[in-house]
């Protein structure tokens, strides 16, 4: 039996798709969790100064979405051909394209240059890409990519938490497909049971 | 015989990866390219108002990294398991993560957040990135991952010189394995007959 350990930050952040995929699996794994101020005493042994880690009987790998994936291989919610896997990709990146814009407001330093950003990030960006990816589960019938459960809609129902809490919006309000896309995926008891019971962290 | 058509600017820049891949697996595909002024045109019927597109019988896809995924297993240029492929994906992803941290400087319209950006990315950001790349492409033995010819060696091979115009550097010029990782790639005969062919363009 392998074992399995992910090390990230004590938070959901781009860890949490990861957690829920073995965990629906019935995976076991090491939620190996640290804490803001061990940061800099772990970074420079990240194979990029970056986490999250996946350790598999030794060795590791990084990056979230990668890691993602192969977690979702081993859930066997991947698509049945490679169109499908394409499909599957190409939303999550583009999830990861509207978090990274949402990041590039939320972490900004200098406070003039944040300030420039909120008209276009929450009077475009977001209505944007919130309106399309809406578009996208009502065609797919509450889910993300090819019309059934894939790891798509785990890649939002793991970081849809965290974009509310940078942008400080309720960014599903008016999206009834994308909340049918979440709840798909927290419905699941072994989600479900794991989302109950699962530290409480802020973001 | 599926009809095959990727569609992008004329440019290197996000698409090459996944020409040089259809042209190394031998792949007939229609090398639909459009003019910066035609853009404005095209862009509202993409998917999420990028490019580059791929087509496949009428079914269109998006996102440059998927796309190229999707090409790679067409040429069998991936792992042979679930590791590997995680190995390959996640050095793409880091590719990724360096080309948006240069393009966050090169595409900035603001002259002063430009020149902010100039030092984080010429003293620390890129000599960091390069300096692990190098590592990695030696312990790989001129290969990005998994120790032997993958679409992460395209990756690199296919973006390095949009990486170079636009940090307006020879990122390789002190990374020797590096250098043997994309010419592993581009004295391919398929690639070589290809780079000889190819429309010329800035970027």
């Amino acid at each position: 039996m392998s074992e399995i350990k992910f090390t990230y930050f004590n938070a959901r952040g781009l860890g949490e798709v990861t957690r829920l995929l073995f965990k629906y699996a019935g995976i076991d794994f090491i939620d190996d969790r640290f804490e803001d101020e061990d940061w800099p005493k772990i970074k420079p042994n990240t194979p990029f100064g970056q986490t999250p880690i996946l350790t598999v009987n030794g060795k590791t790998a990084n990056q979230s979405t990668a890691i993602a994936r192969y977690a979702a291989k081993q859930a066997k919610l991947v698509g049945s051909n490679d169109w499908e896997n394409l499909e599957i990709d190409a939303i999550v990146d583009t999830i990861n394209d509207f978090r990274i814009k949402i990041q590039q407001y939320y972490y900004e330093p200098d406070a003039a240059i944040k300030e420039s950003r909120k008209g276009p990030l929450f009077q475009e960006t977001i209505p944007f890409y919130m309106g399309k990816f809406e578009e996208v589960a009502k065609k797919n019938d509450g889910y993300l990519a090819v019309g059934k459960l894939t790891w798509a809609d785990f890649a939002l129902a793991g970081t849809i938490e965290y974009l509310n809490h940078i942008s400080g919006k309720d960014l599903l309000e008016k999206c009834p497909n994308l909340k049918k896309v979440v709840q798909n995926v927290t419905s699941i008891p072994a989600v479900k049971a794991w989302i109950d019971v699962r530290p409480k962290t802020e973001d």
